[in-house]
């Protein structure tokens, strides 16, 4: 009889859009498999490591860890402005994204780290039965934006001023420390909290500070999006991430005005 | 039991990537069909109508013709440069390309007009699950590109001289002009032939002058892409497009340096 679509599992929390991507066009070589740490079939099995994680923040490592495995490890958010650097990441299969590093999500441009020819050669022809190629445009400005990347960090501590890094990392410090205030102020909310590791990247021990904050509503609340959106403040809820509604995803990357409107409005509830 | 997927079918010969595109994920939604003009099943199909066709430059209509069909008009090659537009593209499923109106292949923008609403909507949400979205650089420079389009051609007869549309067709009636004269002269080659219409862009009756050439081998060569390959000339061969091998396609559309090699060699055999 013809082979079984491959299971394709994910621990949750996890990215909202994995099990729609895995099962829209109801492939014959691959189907959702749901949440990895539930996961208990026999035979191969693809799971995805989103490290660190979306929605939570995590550092994640597979779950599954069964001989039969392939690992697509999702590294959109392994950037220093997000999460410490600790080790290369020399996975057999990483996937990144010109969407988190600098933000230029329209762009739809993405790279992989594959150390399978054999595999890089079959995602190379995916792309070309899916849309021929990638937009040339795009292409160009992401060459031309990754330059921009390099040549900060080559320039430090000239009198450019702060990396890209350096300075992403620096916003992201003050927005994280602006929002545990508020947090922690009331009993209503809970944050993740994360270990301190040392950074390759900054030479210096940092804890992470996620793109997004993955927040929990403590005692009654059983809604936290119905709840936040009564107080004009609109999140993504934990139902869409395989998880508990207690919990929201707000992102962390709005623009400066609006993520103080964020922070005003969660700090007057 | 589960829906079977349904059949998407053409007319040979057709597109060399719609039987690979269909059925490269093995989708239980779609299958390839085959050949439209020997498709026999009852049911529900879909039918790709490219018109002009690649590879052949012919005006279509669908063949299979059955009360259940889905018709999918791909009018890549339906501008005024390359045929004659003697009706509104008003079928229910039109597909549209930035690569062959102005060659900006590189953008991967299309376009559709669809004349239900929910399939529209079934369309983006494919968008959506496919890549998020579409490239924003693409989409801004294809706007400018169609905006320079549009200008040309109602600046016409002013000083600015010829639309990119008259300009374009201008230089595609040389090219084909030199191309028959070519085959013409001698017993190894054919064309196809194709009827001239009356053009409502143009005011004028005018004959089709395709993006690609169909050739044919005459007389004894089998295998028409290797006897061209011979003579330092690339084609695609008719297997690619479920024909015979005896035809190849070939680009008219390649720069005028690449043009006149292509002119002189075919004349030397």
């Amino acid at each position: 009889h013809a082979a079984q679509p491959i299971n394709v599992v994910c621990a949750a929390p996890y990215y909202s859009s994995y099990p729609t991507m895995t099962d829209y066009l109801k492939s014959g070589l691959y189907k959702w498999g749901g949440d990895a740490e539930t996961y208990e079939k026999d035979g191969p099995y693809i799971e995805l490591v989103t490290s660190p994680n979306n929605p939570d923040g995590h550092v994640r490592t597979s779950k599954v860890n069964r001989s039969e495995g392939l690992l697509i490890h999702d590294l959109a958010y392994y950037w220093p402005q997000y999460t410490p650097m600790t080790s290369p990441a020399d996975n057999d299969l990483s996937l990144f994204t010109l969407s988190k590093i600098t933000g230029h999500a329209g762009t739809r441009i993405g790279w992989a780290l594959v150390k399978d020819k054999e595999v890089a050669k079959k995602m190379t022809k995916f792309i070309e039965l899916n849309s021929i190629g990638v937009s040339k445009d795009s292409q160009l400005r992401a060459a031309k934006i990754l330059s921009a990347v390099s040549d900060s960090c080559e320039q430090e501590n000239s009198q450019e001023g702060d990396s890209f890094f350096k300075f992403s990392q620096k916003l992201m410090t003050n927005r994280w420390k602006q929002l545990r205030e508020v947090v922690n102020r009331g009993e209503l909310f809970s944050l993740p909290q994360f270990s301190p590791a040392f950074c390759n990247f900054f030479n210096q021990v940092l804890e992470p500070q996620p793109a997004f904050v993955w927040l929990k509503c403590e005692g009654n609340v059983e809604d936290c999006e119905s709840f936040l959106r009564e107080h004009k403040i609109l999140t993504r809820s934990g139902r869409h991430f395989g998880v508990s509604p207690k919990y929201v995803r707000i992102s962390m990357l709005d623009t400066d005005e609006n993520f103080s409107h964020f922070i005003d409005r969660l700090s007057s509830i």
